[in-house]
């Protein structure tokens, strides 16, 4: 059995399951400043059990393909939001659960300007860009003090490792 | 009376008396994903009175230098990032509060990697790209259903437009 996972495009409707894809598309909810820009409104479900939100910044060691996808982890108290400041390709890789494993994993490939939220408790592979800077905004739950990393962290490690591979 | 207003660039301690820069600057707080992942942790302070948080996307029409600065506004219910999904540079422009009016308005000119959170109530103008795209993640915050938007608006128009020009 092959381990290959072939990269896709990042497509709103094929991530739905897993949270929001971030993007422009279609017309704006509103336009604002004399016109000059349109606001598309409120495009994430944030959603948090505890803690508080919060911006972040991540800066990530730049990653090839075929990449090796050794682990996923999930967040079961909050949502996550990677949002690149940049318009360099990175991958956006999750999996649907299976009786609190994570299944066959799914790889997509994001394009500029398109940003995800991680719905709480979705299976996802670590922030990988494909380019430098691996530079992302993140806007996720802010962890109370003293709160053990384990109360928000569950990581699985696979027995073998998947490839992510071009299509 | 002149009412040019040289560019100056996006610092830190320049801004803050008036949001965050939210930038990669020292050593991250922790390092994540088996340390190929730097986190720069909480970086923006956010302040939402009623609502709210969410994330928006803003897409606006780049603008020219020197440019025509006619209005500030202000929110007074919320705190507003912009973070930038691109290297491009942008203008961040504010002013001090006087007696409920803005003072001389202070223009800087954002880095790659560089995106802001004004403070809550921080008089700012509007999100000013200077290439294309103007593509923008906002986390603000998000009206109740039903809200007149001047709840959370403020604007005032200069009786005479300030000018923002190179140094």
């Amino acid at each position: 059995m092959t381990r290959d996972i072939p990269l896709r495009p990042l497509d709103a409707a094929a991530f739905a399951p897993f949270g929001e894809v971030l993007e422009v598309s279609g017309p704006p909810d509103l336009l604002i400043n004399q016109d000059l820009c349109g606001r598309h409104h409120d495009r994430a479900r944030l959603d948090q059990q505890g803690g508080r939100l919060g911006i972040s910044l991540f800066d990530a060691t730049p990653r090839a393909l075929p990449y090796e996808l050794a682990m996923v982890e999930r967040h079961p108290l909050g949502s996550q939001a990677f949002l690149p400041m940049h318009q360099n390709p990175w991958l956006v890789i999750v999996a649907s659960d299976e009786a609190g494993r994570p299944g066959t994993p799914i790889a997509f490939r994001a394009a500029p300007g398109q940003g995800i939220n991680f719905a709480r408790g979705t299976w996802h592979g670590v922030l990988t860009p494909l380019a430098a800077p691996g530079l992302f905004a993140v806007v996720d739950r802010i962890a109370p003090a003293g709160e053990a990393k384990s109360a928000n962290l569950e990581e699985v490690w696979f027995d073998t490792p998947w490839s992510i591979v071009e299509p």
